[in-house]
């Protein structure tokens, strides 16, 4: 390939200071004289092992400050049940049932704190696996730091062409000098990116081949869900090649939010996208209200899962979003979700509103039931082999009623090939379209029979995707991004059994949605559109987070923290000398709190998988 | 209306801190206390009147420093040629043939220079009166200052609603306290807006009304070409209602950047449209090279001229752009720029690159010969009231050929009836899908003939216009649009009479389209994407300009100047005890160039204007 691929970028000036910008290091991560302690790196000197090879360890958010270690039984969520733990354990036999890992402050005082003292000489490779986000390319940055500061000696191999280029061994070793243009820059381009997966036998076996022929201690992976960090390691660890598993390292840099859980806050990305996305949904937003005469329907790139709507929303305050969690959760037909638009739309020009801004997450159209059974069909079909043109013919009686109402640029979007992870094309697939469309229709009758007097319903729709990923990355994205080759998640193995559930989605029972459900009919009838402005760098809003991590107390160390205090007092008060009184009811109270999570916790890791 | 206009608005933090902006003067506007002199105050008080009517006057951009004034000839440019100059003298008595008004540095020290001493109270009246644009909330902020700062007692005026507000007498005063939320501040919902012009004999007569009713001295139109400036004052003129003529004040706030002549560099908006435009231009170029597999087709707002195309390749450096004056003065058909792209695809797959950013102006579709046509036909047949469905069988042979030739999408979007200046629907029209899909179907073609030998054509395409239009402004627009209700520009009544003809067209002679040219075999191969970044408020690219505006050199007074200086250096050489020689020489060249000058003007004055 006569590829452009790390060659050094003409600069523009914002990009210039931007890459003079020195990423923030959270507190614990402060080490020593070390920037960055790359996991595999702490793995290997933490615990060493007859074969000396370093492993994976859960942990928690680098962002956060961790003053103390805290034992934390090891998690592959999900995974117990599914296996069972035997499985899980002999495949991860150096990271399973470990403790979890914490950084220390430099200041801090633990007894029996490891201190690293080897620093053995690593060769690593690099990968981006998976669609841009931005952050992407500081991931490989902050790596290249830790190795060099770890060992001057250790050297840090990028793959060139993603996937491609990791099994055709096409690589650039990464320096200083090839680092400089891409610093805290968006995009893939320093290594590029191809295929989203690792997932056949064949490109297990590659990606072997690889690490062996370049003697590579480690392989890190920079990619989202679908795209290969869980499918790559799911799939050595069910070829049984157990020999590599935990030098694999998946870096979660996705622009959709959806992988985290109580140790990974967001993804690498998230930050800036629903930045880009919310200054332009905010400017469609004062449009409207300037000329109001549109009703502006947004459909947002980010998967299967809400979250970009839902942190977009809560950003740019527009009159309506709609969750595929909550069209899911509530069952909600196409035909309801075109009613509840339409009646939004006729209460508003009761109050003389003839605009509007909707918001739709490019899941949605997997959310809603009627067409997820319909997209099933059809990639059954796909799977049969049966040719597109002859799709529409063989659905079922059903399926084939609701595909036929549909209007034809529609149809031609349901039928192409699902992804790799056996769901629609969900970027190609134009549901603000048809949405659009269906209330329009909805409202013409409705202005015809008498039942709506306002004006007639005008929509023009937007797709906002493809021109927020390769965005320059926030501060926030920089930062997180920089120290998140120290930080990977648990793996989640039900993922792959449950393709079409939303894992990592919206929580409808968090206060982030709670926020938005609050204030939705204000949302809905005020116009209280909020302007978060363009991504600054400098000034005001330039440091600012996602409001849904802000609101969503995630805080699940600090609450572990919180528990101990509580049982430190109870032991404090009851000591030898305290009353009768005071012993009987604080042993009740403990014993049936003990006998309640006793049975929580055999329920949850017995509980199978959602389907 | 039950309208949110003028409601104080909840700002984000970044809205407050650009609240609190003051906007920079330039040195010219420093005159006295006043931080700011409209038009009509300084035309009054220049040169009173018997009737005391304030009057319209053309004048330098106000962001230029104009150290001292020069004598130069009022020009209501190709209205001569149309009406003859006794006919605008009449109609614009005050303002026809008198001298260019200058604002002077505070410290300028010329002899002949009018000190305005005299502070009529004043009734201003203000509408919006087009497509929202950035910054014009700013320009009815410095037209407040303005007034109060002259004299407490004047009061603005703002009409609600735009031009149906205007007619219907709906009115709120400006105070600091309306103005607090709006200042610096994106889109027109301060005040709102509606119909785009001002042009039947009612909408003349109402807003003739309206001005009476209210007791104004001078009305303030801020919008740009198509939407009422020039249309309103136009049709002042023609219906012979001098009495109000010299009163209404356009002032030219448009994303389009397409009025400007030597004394308007650009327009109010144009900046910001660009870099927001350009910012996601250059994350989808970032996008493009990270994934290497699709061609990127988007088509940006601007109308018929294709400035803003111009100026966003200036800034983010794609692979090609398409402008409508170049396809115009080329006489390309779609064909030729089908092929164009198809050899440029071809010629970049050979290179081993599979993608690419192509950018479109919205008004290429009107540039192109054959559509031009067709487009006037079909604008013809909807004058004769045909209904849509009838006009395609109405066509004459050879645009019922093309009409047939074309996808629906197209067909249908083409048939949609004609803006109020008799241009398609230019928003509505997706060249870009047309042009991608041609594209397509020519390189599947090559493809199977052998020809080409790449990968698989795909393309994604983008509309950019709407998500920009309600931008916060730049600096540049802030301070621009403060300062602009103190500047006005020729007329160009050649306007009303070739709708067609791109009067403020790209200028293909220019420098902006000499760097474009120059650079263009570059940034068709090799991908030397520059990245402008987001609009910033602070920090380096914060005061950044419009690239076009910085080559092109419309430094129209500077050059007069210059010649002045040669002038003056002649007289100095010449002067008695000069040798025999130097004289004949002298005498020689300068009765040439007089002559020659004599023939230019006066046959500039007697064209006719472009059809």
């Amino acid at each position: 390939m006569d590829s452009d691929y790390g060659v050094p970028r003409e600069l523009s000036e914002v990009q210039r200071k931007r890459a003079l910008y020195q990423p923030e290091l959270p507190p614990c991560l402060q080490v020593r004289v070390l920037p960055l302690l790359p996991l595999f790196l702490l793995a290997a000197t933490l615990r060493p092992s007859p074969d000396s090879r370093p492993r994976s360890v859960a942990w928690q958010t680098a962002r956060r400050q961790i003053p103390c270690s805290l034992p934390c039984r090891i998690g592959l969520t999900g995974a117990d049940g599914v296996y069972g733990a035997h499985v899980i354990s002999h495949a991860f036999p150096h990271t399973y049932g470990q403790p979890l890992a914490h950084f220390l402050r430099k200041t801090a005082n633990v007894p029996d704190a490891t201190v690293i003292s080897e620093h053995p000489t690593v060769r690593v490779g690099v990968v981006f696996c998976g669609r841009q986000s931005p952050g992407g390319h500081n991931v490989i940055w902050g790596l290249h730091e830790a190795i060099k500061a770890h060992n001057p000696k250790s050297k840090l191999i990028g793959f060139l062409g993603g996937t491609d280029g990791l099994l055709a061994q096409k690589t650039l070793e990464i320096t200083d000098e090839v680092l400089s243009s891409y610093k805290n820059q968006g995009g893939y381009d320093m290594l590029g990116r191809t295929k989203d997966q690792i997932r056949t036998k064949e490109q297990v076996n590659g990606t072997m081949a690889s690490c062996q022929a370049l003697k590579l201690d480690a392989l890190v992976i920079i990619g989202g869900r679908l795209c290969g960090i869980n499918l790559c390691i799911f799939h050595l660890l069910v070829n049984d090649m157990t020999i590599i598993i935990e030098q694999v390292v998946g870096v979660p840099v996705t622009l959709n939010g959806d992988l985290k859980n109580q140790f990974v806050e967001t993804t690498v990305g998230f930050d800036t996208i629903c930045k880009v996305n919310s200054q332009l949904i905010s400017n469609v937003c004062t449009d409207a209200l300037s000329a109001e005469k549109y009703y502006y329907f947004i459909r947002l790139m980010g998967r299967k899962a809400s979250h970009v709507a839902l942190e977009c929303a809560l950003q740019s305050h527009p009159n309506m979003v709609i969750l595929g969690e909550e069209v899911a959760a509530s069952k909600l037909t196409i035909f309801d979700i075109t009613k509840q638009i339409c009646d939004a739309v006729q209460a508003r020009a009761e109050k003389d509103k003839n605009h509007g801004v909707v918001l739709i997450p490019e899941g949605l159209v997997e959310s809603i039931p009627e067409f997820y059974a319909l997209l099933q069909e059809i990639h059954g079909l796909h799977g049969k082999g049966v040719s597109m043109e002859n799709i529409s013919s063989q659905l079922s009686p059903w399926a084939s009623a609701l595909f036929e109402f549909l209007p034809p640029f529609i149809r031609k979007q349901l039928l192409l090939h699902p992804e790799s992870d056996d769901s629609a094309q969900l970027s190609q697939i134009e549901t603000e379209k048809l949405l659009a469309q269906l209330v329009e229709t909805e409202m013409n009758k409705r202005l015809k029979e008498g039942t709506y007097k306002g004006k007639k319903f005008n929509a023009i729709c937007h797709f906002f995707g493809y021109q927020a990923r390769g965005a320059l990355p926030s501060k926030f994205d920089c930062d997180y991004a920089y120290v998140s080759s120290s930080l990977t998640y648990y793996l989640d193995i039900s993922y792959f059994f449950a393709p079409a559930v939303h894992m990592a989605s919206v929580d409808l029972k968090g206060k982030a949605f709670e926020l938005l459900r609050n204030n939705s009919t204000n949302f809905l009838m005020e116009d209280i559109y909020r302007n978060p402005g363009p991504l600054q760098f400098e000034g005001p809003g330039a440091d600012s987070k996602p409001i849904s991590l802000c609101v969503e107390d995630q805080d699940y160390m600090g609450r572990i923290k919180k528990l101990q205090e509580y049982l430190e007092k109870v032991k404090s008060i009851v000591k030898p000398g305290c009353s009768q009184d005071v012993l009987k009811a604080a042993l009740s109270a403990m014993s049936s709190l003990t006998e309640t999570l006793a049975i929580m916790t055999s329920s949850s890791t017995g509980q199978s998988p959602p389907l």
